[in-house]
């Protein structure tokens, strides 16, 4: 198993991925889902409101819709949720609020100060033509660990060690994370649904 | 000074209330507001997306926009935000979805593992006529306390002790926390306003 793309993207789903723009302000899950495909993808930096709920599929699916109104053109909406298992699954979808708040040693120190460390990363992707909707769903389990590890990566992932690993997202490099990462596993649940 | 509006609410201030439906799904803050007001008010239960926003002024503001866009008519919004030491702020605005993930037991507990109870109890509203947007806002101090105590109020009213208080605000009853609780304070702000 590669941690891209296998050389043989569908040329269905290819020609697909090639018409939508990725919607985000995040240039990290740009970077990202770049080296996860194997080729460039579009890009559209627009500042899309995001409803408030703790249901992902809700948010992405909600902001999928503004992104197609306000471009017209097909779209892919990258929703991330960090589910912490000591707060029964919260922050979920609003983990940027708390990684703004506490930074990534903050969300960390709370699940350990709740003496329970587990998590799971859950990466949504959804493609929206206007008409049909694709989702792609990745998920890692893990646990929270601190100190904070490691000089890749963005956002939890200097805390975040996947299940049966020694090292964090941050630590494990490109290949590595991309390969049992959940952003890595939704785009290729992504192409496997396109194809 | 009394818990609830002084009996001589200047009468610009309550014909601009009388016209002006609040709009929640939460019985509570209407029943809450209604007794700090001394009078009816005027109710529309309709289903409001929520934008994500660790911003309380722009929950509400945007909030406002969207319920007077599908009513028509002037609109009151009732945000609440409550602000953990422990977390810088967090969960803020996005307060209810940490209470349906743990209950208030819950969220007294993470503030009580970071070794910090300290909470602001914070309640902002808005009255939006198509035209001009009129704040009201209160705020009370205080810590998250365990276990939970009382049988009064809603939400984190059972594990919030206000700053000089002995009684959580579900234990000092409705006079009690309407004179202190960052509700009453923002109807009573609200009303200074439109006076």
């Amino acid at each position: 198993m590669t941690a891209t793309m296998p050389s043989a993207t569908p040329s269905s789903a290819r020609r697909r991925l090639d018409r939508a723009a990725l919607v985000t302000g995040n240039l990290d899950k740009l970077a990202e889902a770049e080296r996860i495909c194997g080729f460039s993808l579009r890009h559209e930096e627009i500042d899309l409101p995001e409803i408030q709920s703790s249901d992902l599929a809700e948010v992405a699916r909600e902001k999928a819709l503004e992104a197609w109104r306000r471009l017209q053109q097909p779209v892919i909406i990258d929703e991330t949720s960090l589910e912490l298992a000591a707060l029964n699954g919260f922050p979920g979808p609003l983990v940027k609020f708390m990684l703004d708040a506490v930074g990534p040693e903050g969300i960390a120190g709370t699940a350990a100060a709740l003496a329970d460390s587990g998590a799971s990363a859950v990466c949504l992707l959804v493609l929206y033509d206007g008409r049909d909707m694709v989702f792609g769903q990745g998920r890692t389990e893990g646990r929270l660990v601190l100190p904070a590890r490691g000089a890749g990566g963005f956002g939890f992932d200097t805390v975040f060690e996947p299940e049966g690993e020694i090292l964090t997202f941050a630590e494990l490099g490109d290949t590595g994370k991309d390969e049992i990462g959940h952003r890595g596993r939704a785009w290729r649940a992504l192409v496997a649904e396109l194809a």
